[in-house]
């Protein structure tokens, strides 16, 4: 199992070339990139702080503000979905995430006016996937429910 | 005209008593007073800091931080939007606002799968109407344009 190891990108060699939603994500991060630190870096050392283990998730803190590092992580998880979404359907999607002081909160994809996406966050201190491949699995499948929410409120989405 | 005005508690007396939405304004700013600081206060008194003049708005630097109080004001008045509209119709709405540090981003309304209200805010930190009469006019005008737009969509809404 991949659930407890903490150098995830070791254990895999294709896995943002063989996920689309990965390879958006990527590109979220890389643009986030002002300085150029991650210039040469590899995909998925790029992506390797969306991976956090079971063991390290329990031993951060929920007290108190989100870390500004994580809280830039979790919109371009959701923005890399919307993104996604985009790209099949040609919709333009907007992206909001809303985090109180105490790491609760909503991320949202909007596009026209419909609801795409809506996902109450808690504890997002800790936000993480145990592994790439898990964190490909989510993307993809917040992917797909937002592609079917789409297909099937078509007027709210053009409205 | 009362645009230039710098106490506009004083200019009129009965307006939050006509206005469904001032009344549900007030009381989202009477929830925010946990140390009873407005117990005692007029209504008109309540709103007072929603009132900000031309020349008021013009002396505020759009430089920097929100103020959190203005943040806090800005959610009061569209959460005041979305009790009117959940009054109306029966349909809770959530509601979510998110700003940048220069004072850009969104209040978004909805309910079910349907964005009631998308309004992009920009200036933030000058956030006010000139009177509590266009306070009123504009919040009464933003829940029609909600009711409107649920009944146009009602399957998103429930969806």
């Amino acid at each position: 199992m991949t659930t407890t190891t903490t150098q995830p990108e070791t254990t895999t060699t294709n896995i943002v070339e063989e996920s689309p939603f990965l390879k958006e994500l990527v590109l979220q991060v890389r643009a986030q990139d002002h300085y150029g630190v991650y210039r040469t870096w590899k995909d998925e050392l790029v992506l390797a702080n969306f991976v956090v283990s079971r063991e390290k998730k329990s031993k951060i803190s929920v007290e108190g503000d989100v870390d500004p590092a994580t809280q830039l992580r979790i919109l371009c998880f959701y923005r890399a979905i919307a993104v996604c979404i985009e790209k099949q359907t040609g919709k333009l999607c907007q992206v909001v995430t809303d985090l109180s002081h105490e790491g609760f909160g909503w991320a949202i994809i909007w596009t026209g006016r419909l609801i795409v996406l809506s996902r109450t966050l808690r504890d997002a201190q800790r936000f993480g996937y145990p592994s790439l491949q898990k964190l490909a699995a989510q993307g993809e499948r917040l992917v797909e429910s937002g592609l079917k929410s789409i297909e099937k409120f078509p007027d709210a989405a053009d409205g």
